[in-house]
């Protein structure tokens, strides 16, 4: 499972998905909406919950073989800063594990 | 930590969370309801981020104990596509871990 | 990774992102509201994905480097209801593994 920080104010998540699904392949993407949050800038979001900020988090999530995982990360940590992609093991039910 | 993919149009959600409340009493479950995403169909979904699609992503999630989350992912596999249920360890708080 | 859960009517959020912030200043931190689920009380919220229920679950999660991570959830511990964090091992991409 890959997960990638961005927020609202990047721009990047269109070619951030363009290029997971049309070059990378990847065999699903979501993305989810924050409500509120902080970064590494020491901005805090939307922490009053009705804040309609434009720059609320996005988390983008996707999963893949490992390998095919690890090749999709370091195609796409240009896009993003560092430190906000992480990554973890999943086992995927289909697979008999 | 189990994580199902569903997506709006599937309407296997409401079964989905009564199976989980009503006959395997997991501790908790939360869904998640993505703005975006694309899955093995390869649709990419409200990419807009203004779409106000009716497919959008939901991701439920739930966690319990090892064996419990395993046997629910047993009998809830066959609420849902092959490979759209993938789960992971992890630590509980309250358990001294 | 640490995720904690909390409901809309906790009004836990606030003080506990604070803490995460301004004390134990954790390198980032998400709040994403989810749109139905229940918890250790059996209550079922928001199902209809209409119900605009003022008790949705919402869920923090923050990463930071374990033992961070750990200090952090000793800290927070007791904002919360017991089973209400848990945690994981993640990858971060900028730590070259």
């Amino acid at each position: 499972m890959v997960r990638v920080y961005l927020s609202e104010s990047d721009h990047g998540l269109k070619p951030l998905l363009k290029c997971l699904h049309d070059e990378l392949k990847v065999r699903g993407a979501t993305v989810t909406r924050g409500v509120a949050g902080f970064g590494a800038s020491g901005v805090v979001h939307g922490t009053s919950l009705v804040d309609l900020s434009a720059d609320l988090p996005l988390v983008l999530e996707f999963f893949d073989r490992p390998e095919r995982a690890r090749a999709a990360i370091e195609r796409i940590k240009d896009f993003v800063q560092p430190g906000h992609i992480v990554s973890w093991s999943v086992n995927v039910e289909s697979s008999g594990n």
